[in-house]
């Protein structure tokens, strides 16, 4: 783990590695749900909010924005009127929601469990 | 998505689900880093720190904690002389570490494209 040929591997464990910022994005509050929503499909921006429950519309724009930039997610303005802008999944973000996909169906059916473990530490701990 | 039954199925979707509660703990800003770096096994305290390289003394307590609570992670106290305390996943832990890790390992095999794409944004944007 000291060995300087790990400066050269890309690693989330280290501070200053492009890709623990890169995680961060895919990982964080929102972006991990808006990932996660749109393999449903394109959406335009007020109903993936609606799709995110409980995420502000400034919070949801600075997602997507950090998406966008990362290349995962693609902003595309239709030339309609009014103009229809809609957001969807790269082929890369695709492949990384769809990992985050497999954790969070984990979490969801496993949820039983946590909650159980939560409350016998509540019990033992509070 | 507004059908009742909805309401019976564990959905990170929906802000008041008790999953995206534990996705945030697994997901969090060194949740999911202390989760990953557990998978080579156990470790003590400060050479976990260590590992997850920037988190702090406070932060790292927080995050364990919680993910203790979640039924994740599992602390042990051994009766040596200092006491040697000791972190380790739990089977669940096991699992969801595993997918983690299968996040991690696309982000790092892939960041040479989404630094490339940052790159294309912050040239066009700024």
């Amino acid at each position: 783990m000291t060995d300087p040929a790990d400066d050269l591997i890309p690693s989330v464990f280290a501070r200053d590695c492009a890709s623990r910022g890169v995680m961060a994005d895919v990982t964080g509050k929102w972006g991990g749900l808006a990932l996660a929503a749109l393999l449903d499909g394109a959406y335009r921006f007020n109903a993936l909010r609606r799709r995110v429950d409980g995420v502000s519309e400034k919070m949801l724009a600075q997602t997507l924005q950090a998406l966008e930039r990362d290349g995962l997610v693609r902003r595309e303005v239709q030339a309609t009127i009014p103009p229809r802008v809609e957001y969807s999944l790269t082929p890369l973000g695709e492949r990384v929601a769809g990992k985050l996909k497999e954790l969070i169906d984990l979490l969801e059916s496993e949820i039983g469990q946590m909650r159980a473990a939560q409350e016998d530490y509540d019990r033992v701990v509070r």
